[in-house]
């Protein structure tokens, strides 16, 4: 293990982080609020970051073992030091770190009971950072920096969710580049129509940074139900369910080939299932609650894209809802957006495969000599994804219940250790009982925000990044 | 398809269960109760199954579509005409094809609100329903009928539990013979020690055949509880370990090589588990009620195994414990006993080996070249066994969401829905919130009830014998 080189690249991600935190400097000077918690944030993210550069600056190549040990501890730094304004805003390091992992693994969970209490600049922080996690950290970084242009490949398939790296260009960089693009066109859309809907820059700003980044952080307590316009939650849901598509196919799409997003097997599954748990919730809501057909209709698609892609935001409190709705609501965490898309959770493509993994054995356990390989997009699924597919869903599934078992265990009821697991796994945001949309996290015993904390991280890097540095094999030779 | 084969061996299958009714009917006898229900029972089998005989006479050879439609249609006749003695002491259909699916499936999960009230002979027949399904309707079948010993292996194979078929001796029909025996002495054995240890000869058979099945059903509302008594508790503790052990190995280790059983990894697994979880829930009880350390131990152990064999007794209402020691209940029931035990639940090999996958492909994503198969007691797992593994634990978990999903829906509580969900699928018996150890499934509404009923019916198969059925490739020619 080359640790020269991981402290080396950890350095310039601190060095970067500073300078990120100049953007909220700025509008706390402009909205007339301290600028300590930026400027504390900003000299020991630098300091750290220059130390450790000018210390252990270093031109090697590394492995795949650096590479995932860079990845892991990058997140795990922008932890410690995205926290640093929060922390000197008064708020407990545990919970500011909750926060802040909570906003760069795009997860939404808060800590804050009261959020209007704080400052603009730093809830504008806490906004950005869900932005800047929603692409990913690490590829900001090859996009932008030229050494990793070169070995980035490796923290790439490290970092970016999904079984199979999607390639627009035959450079990481350009791949890289390109969907930062995409990423700024469609956030600059999302802007302009929040605007000409009604909400103010500030809002317009916040709530796009964690629309596209499917975050779900907002800097009121009520989330989207402050503002109670359909109209609003339409863009915000048409938003969500762009921001929980391939970025890679939406490229595609718009520069190649306009009719490919309509042959892909994983948009389809995906716009299938958004269409059909609409359907079904409408229908549970109207004969649950008795609500009106359209006020069903406009609460059900909000709530189902919302936690679908993982965002996580509510348009109403849905923890009050009977449970034949929230069941709707929590069996489709269990499924996630697509791969190359913002989204967490297991992703809309492993569970199709799965699908059709266990499709392909009924068939072979009536026709036990057939030969018929599983196919996606029209070509033969390679075995070794197909491997990865299982072994993460048994991973995430074993994390899944030993978190479960963990909370539960600190006194937690069953319900809302099931669903705060799947839901800081799945880098969603609320869950039901009492960690529902309306309510906070921070009511959850401190043993238990640190499993939460776990979950999110290793929930965004998509379990084996972080899971492979407890094989005793990642340490040998 | 041939239809003719299917309905003569269905028409053999009656004939024989209305012969096994007799036992319950020398009882009513004998305890001067009505002899009705039995009566009934018999004629109608006897009628049903005899004309089938005659009519469908058949010595057809079949393949294996025939063997899938034969082992689920077998369990289902056998609701259908087992549940008659209960309909007609007054229970009505539904719930006595509940009851009676629960009983073959040795789920134990019961519509029974005053078991007391019924007559001692329906309630033998219902403890000894659970003994017949327990080691398996089919076996049973290929142990006595010589017909079914020459083409029976593949009925074996759609009813026995496991994902590997134990041969013990190269001709199957010397196999389930030897498997019937094991049963039979051990239960022989059983009986014996509850009744040195203080039971009346009724209870100590009831029980023992209820615990031998991993079944579940007691004649007493309180069911272990109603003893009070840690000697018999500790009887059915340690059959119930027996019986969720597999019993080609039990053989084998008595037979053959004494030490066999301590090489096994799925026996260790199943112990370690047995020990870890137990540990846990004295702690969990301990620090969560505050009882003193030999209760604790006392009822944890109990119901630790009673849950991971998928038995379900109940030596106390472990459904009013708090949920840091629930949630050590509701995890092992996700494992469940051996493969070839009359345990159900997904079994703890499958569990076992899906580990192995999770850690090989860990090691993988260190090392992509290394070449390293999985082994399993020091034998590399076939291909087929790991994707048949997979596949299992895949539709296992559809059919769990899609419970869920379906009872929710119907109205009742989403942990209600859970637990009622794994204990039918698993084949295990109480769950918590309505349908704990002390209630009865009466309270669920009849779809519900329907639903559970499907999931035993799945369950007791593992999944594939019936799922089959229901893909199209199945009915082409």
């Amino acid at each position: 293990m080359n640790l020269k080189v991981i402290l080396s690249v950890l350095g310039t991600l601190l060095r970067f982080l500073g300078l990120m935190m100049v953007v909220p400097l700025l509008l706390a000077f402009y909205y007339h609020e301290s600028p300590f918690p930026f400027l504390v944030g900003i000299c020991l993210a630098e300091v750290t970051g220059i130390y450790l550069w000018l210390r252990y600056k270093s031109d090697d190549d590394w492995k795949l073992r650096e590479a995932f040990a860079i990845v892991a501890l990058s997140w795990l730094a922008a932890m410690f030091f995205g926290a640093i304004p929060f922390i000197v805003e008064g708020i407990s390091p545990l919970n500011a770190f909750f926060e802040t992992m909570s906003g760069f693994t795009t997860t939404g969970a808060s800590i804050l009971d009261d959020i209007e209490n704080h400052s603009r600049s730093i809830l504008f922080w806490r906004s950005m950072i869900q932005w800047i996690g929603g692409m990913g950290i690490i590829v900001l970084f090859i996009a932008i920096l030229p050494k990793l242009s070169v070995a980035g490949r490796q923290l790439f398939r490290a970092e970016a969710p999904g079984p199979t790296e999607d390639k627009i260009k035959p450079r990481i960089r350009d791949t890289a580049k390109i969907l930062w693009m995409v990423y700024v066109v469609l956030s600059a859309l999302q802007i302009a129509a929040l605007h000409l809907a009604g909400m103010s820059t500030y809002d317009a700003v916040t709530h796009t940074f964690t629309t596209m980044a499917t975050g779900g952080f907002s800097p009121y307590v009520l989330g989207i139900a402050a503002f109670d316009s359909p109209l609003i939650e339409a863009i915000i849901t048409l938003f969500m369910f762009i921001a929980g598509a391939n970025f890679a196919l939406l490229y595609r799409t718009l520069y190649t080939d306009h009719k490919i997003i309509l042959k892909d097997e994983e948009f389809k599954f995906y716009t299938a299932v958004v269409v059909v748990a609409s359907a079904i919730l409408i229908l549970a809501l109207r004969y649950g609650t008795g609500a009106d057909p359209l006020t069903c209709l406009r609460y059900s698609v909000f709530q189902v894209v919302s936690l679908l892609t993982t965002t996580g935001f509510a348009s109403t409190d849905f923890n009050v809802w009977p449970d034949s709705s929230r069941i709707v609501l929590l069996l489709v965490m269990f499924i996630g957006g697509c791969a190359g898309s913002t989204a967490g959770g297991p992703k809309a493509i492993r569970i199709l495969l799965l699908l059709k993994y266990a499709r392909w054995e009924l068939f072979r356990s009536i026709h036990p000599k057939a030969v018929k390989p599983i196919k996606f997009n029209r070509k033969t699924v390679p075995e070794n994804v197909m491997q990865e597919t299982v072994s993460f869903v048994v991973i995430y599934f074993l994390i899944f219940m030993t978190s479960i078992f963990l909370i539960s265990l600190m006194g937690v009821d069953i319900l809302t250790s099931i669903t705060a697991s799947i839901t800081t796994l799945g880098n969603i945001g609320p869950g039901f009982g009492l960690v529902g949309p309306m309510a906070s996290f921070n009511a959850m015993p401190e043993l238990v925000k640190v499993v939460l904390i776990a979950n999110m991280w290793i929930g965004r890097l998509e379990v084996f990044t972080v899971i492979v540095m407890f094989v005793p094999e990642f340490w040998k030779k």
